[in-house]
């Protein structure tokens, strides 16, 4: 395994795979990783010849109150767990060789970006839709991997990929979770014993609207109110949003015809996390 | 040479190319071809091993008082020209193929975009970026070509490529002039006799400030003032600006030392022309 620090020696690295004609799927991560990260790997490799991950903490898509400092970090375990699963490369850029200094440029998505976590977090997809477009042209991969727990995100890259012509292929890996539900998120390391204790009743909230929508409820509102209703037992949970929102645009539904996306984000202390499930009503219309 | 519309039949086009290892030039155009867009194609000839010409009105570089809808358009000859250069492919997209129903995702500066013509024009440096970007991930040119009259353009593409990572190699290409000096532009064809004939004070109040600069004028305030003092001798002309900025940034200069982009916007009735020239004095310090 390679690690590269500098764009131009991963750009040259690149260069001598795509000369070898391997197909290239690419991981790009905030590092601190844990099986939902390894999952995107796994997938990236029954899909592709060769694997780059990177692991950037992006400022760009924090905002002054996030947790861009104290985002956790462990460079020498994120590196000796890759380098475990066989991936090929692995891209560790400085801030400054992302973003040196007078960088100007940005992307931004003028939909999709408002609703949901874009709302909680403005300017954040930009960073993100940003930092991806980077990623992507220093990287040049066939098949770019990302986990469904970041739903919004996932929907965002997809069109930003479409509406800029851009080559990777944006597949889409199942969320991991521990055993109780809880989705795999390296910001679960902030969550003291009593909070990751409460923190499941984040997808069961989630599970409960699934169950109720199994059972034939359409009407997104009454959806919401029911996971609402759990978190709200819960005192350590704190709702920042829980929504409804058609796929793939994110806009408002009246009644559920077709495969919506259910989405919540809640805090335990500052510490916020995001979870989703898909709530498809099949070809019953 | 190829004519394509749709963007699926030029990126199998292009790939093609690459498979045969042509290194690709393309020259980004908005059509209504004159001497200046063949000096590009020329130059982009000497260069590669293919060319690329694209000819699309950009709506998105066009302010809602700009004037796209009666911006000149003639395909045919346009076509004609390019078959004659021996270019190898042209791509022409409707503009919704490439801004299709719900397309949301620019491209922006947050610098070098609000002076001269950005700041005369707000939003259309994002334009030209947005498309840009769109037009290099479907033809992923090694080199592209940019005229020198569109100055600030090609420093906002420069930096724009710097900052995305992307591949292209930008080379600017000198101003072609008519023998009087007026600059080739698709819009001269808007200008009325008697403004065609009073076009060449652009130029001229360039190079008077020019002539000042060699004989030892460093001051900015007493070169632009050369310049508006010419054009305010035309009645026909009306001065945007004339300004004298850094290279690469376009920041404010208190006094010559390095080369220096001198611009200028002048309309004649609403006809907007804009020109300029790089001030440099050499290696003196």
């Amino acid at each position: 395994m390679v690690v590269f620090q500098k764009i131009d020696e991963i750009k040259s690295f690149v260069t001598g795979l795509k000369k070898m004609g391997r197909t290239l799927g690419f991981v790009p991560t905030m590092g601190y990783l844990h099986e939902g990260h390894l999952a995107l790997v796994r997938e990236a490799q029954r899909g592709c010849q060769a694997v780059i991950v990177s692991i950037f903490v992006n400022p760009t898509q924090f905002g002054p109150q996030d947790d861009f400092d104290r985002y956790p970090r462990d460079a020498e375990r994120d590196l000796r767990m890759l380098e475990e699963e066989g991936v090929d490369a692995v891209f560790m850029p400085p801030v400054l060789e992302m973003y040196p200094q007078g960088y100007v440029t940005y992307v931004t998505l003028k939909g999709l970006t408002d609703s949901l976590c874009g709302r909680s977090r403005p300017g954040h997809f930009d960073g993100v839709a940003t930092v991806v477009t980077k990623l992507f042209n220093i990287v040049r991969p066939d098949k770019a991997f990302f986990g469904q727990k970041d739903g919004q995100q996932v929907l965002v890259i997809r069109k930003m990929v479409d509406d800029l012509n851009m080559e990777p292929e944006i597949v889409t890996v199942p969320t991991v979770r521990q055993p109780d539900g809880l989705a795999m998120s390296s910001r679960n390391s902030y969550l003291k014993a009593e909070e990751r204790k409460a923190a499941p009743v984040l997808y069961g909230g989630l599970t409960a609207a699934q169950a109720a929508f199994d059972g034939g409820e359409r009407n997104p509102q009454r959806l919401c109110k029911i996971a609402l209703d759990m978190l709200a037992r819960e005192a350590l949970a704190r709702v920042d949003y829980v929504e409804i929102r058609s796929l793939p645009n994110l806009e408002p539904v009246a009644i559920i015809t077709r495969p919506v996306l259910l989405a919540a984000a809640v805090y335990f202390s500052k510490t916020r996390l995001i979870d989703n499930i898909v709530l498809d009503p099949g070809n019953s219309l």
